[in-house]
């Protein structure tokens, strides 16, 4: 039995996030077909460093998974690109240590938020981005990420059925960052509860409108009250980064 | 009768170009049909500055109408942008004086072809880019893309069925531009021929696999001779950015 590590792509705009579902095209499901295809029919299970949404995507998903068939990394990557729908794409796949595992051996993740600021509709960015038409006051969004770095309780930017232990966690660093008409939110923490991303940068967005204070913002964060924070972002500006392990 | 200027948009993968065929989605045809549900049923028929092809995507493509109807144009942007598909955006509509013609008042253009360069396909530059896997010389493609600088026959960059009177173009500047695994090629001049910039990249990339030396890459387009050029690239990569008109 051999553990294995891949690296992840994937445009997250056709598929129902990545966790099996009753109903739906799931990136697990694509994923553990292929590699039962690829592995002589051997059944695989994989995990993934965190659950993506619906229509969330990744630039840097770690999936897990373990198999008693030996094959040859390498090829198994080839084999992969040339079978899986061009939605996905495997970056990188290697032999891991026996107890490596995807999720619980994950240290940190990067997650960006895009925003495709202008007036009009962009056919480029569409199911990519969030399509902002209004003016944001970037300084006073800025002032809310600042807000948010270090370690808090965010149970105030938790979803309703968000079942972790602690609402407690990290953010090292929550940054926004410019190209063109494209602005990024991006936030590297220890890990991030269901929803958190999403509902901090709809957050975020109402203190660009104007519509809260940096003050207001602060005491949403300090209340823990999920009642008080603003809309959660819709996925499709949401990538999942970065997963790391161990020092990295 | 007014003379109405827009501003389009499109992700062209899923048509079959900008002019209308006897089958197929072509851009003219949604854009047509839908100018003519907002003018109350009154027929419209759109030039675009050029004629893109099956799967070329445009970030700056320009298009002329008359209309007896009146309308505001803002209106109309409005309009359209609720009423076209997702892979169509209008960015701007004015009225333009009565002799405006996307096509005939064209003064240049500047093409953009994106290859993104990796050893994996990325799911994110599917249908957007062309996927590059071998090592490329880039010192060499830029030589290869100063020699296309300037006025010339560009007769071995030109497609079999291309319609044009004269192959002499000129081509104002032909720059390299890298972010990150993307590369752009850019040329600005004032037209190009049927399959020009394609055939031009696809030849560029041989001179950056090291099919063709410099001296060779030279002596083709002097050549005049298209049975000597290289495969035009895919359509996938090419980005029709900007048409101008009269001083700019």
């Amino acid at each position: 039995m051999r553990t294995y590590r891949l690296g992840l792509e994937y445009d997250g705009s056709g598929f129902q996030g990545w966790q099996r579902q009753p109903t739906g095209r799931t990136i697990q499901q694509v994923l553990e077909e292929t590699l039962t295809g690829l592995y002589g029919g051997e059944t695989i299970t994989c995990h993934a460093s965190g659950r993506t949404d619906a229509g969330v995507h990744a630039l840097g998903q770690v999936v897990s998974f373990r198999a008693e068939t030996p094959r040859d990394p390498d090829r198994m990557r080839l084999g992969l690109n040339t079978l899986l729908p061009p939605a996905i794409a495997c970056t990188s796949m290697e032999i891991a240590p026996d107890d490596f595992h995807a999720r619980f051996s994950c240290t940190g993740k990067t997650y960006r938020y895009v925003l495709f600021c202008r007036r009009d509709r962009s056919p480029m960015a569409w199911k990519r981005a969030l399509h902002v038409r209004v003016p944001i006051a970037w300084a006073a969004v800025e002032e809310g990420l600042a807000a948010l770095e270090g370690r808090h309780d965010f149970s105030a930017f938790r979803a309703a059925g968000c079942s972790a232990k602690s609402p407690v966690r990290t953010i090292h660093s929550a940054r926004h960052l410019v190209l063109g008409d494209e602005h990024r939110l991006e936030f590297t923490g220890e890990g991030f509860l269901r929803h958190q991303v999403r509902r901090m940068v709809g957050t975020l967005l109402d203190l660009g409108r104007g519509r809260l204070t940096v003050e207001e913002f602060q005491a949403i964060l300090d209340s823990r009250d999920r009642a008080r924070s603003g809309k959660t972002a819709l996925p499709d500006g949401l990538y999942l980064v970065e997963a790391t392990y161990g020092g990295r």
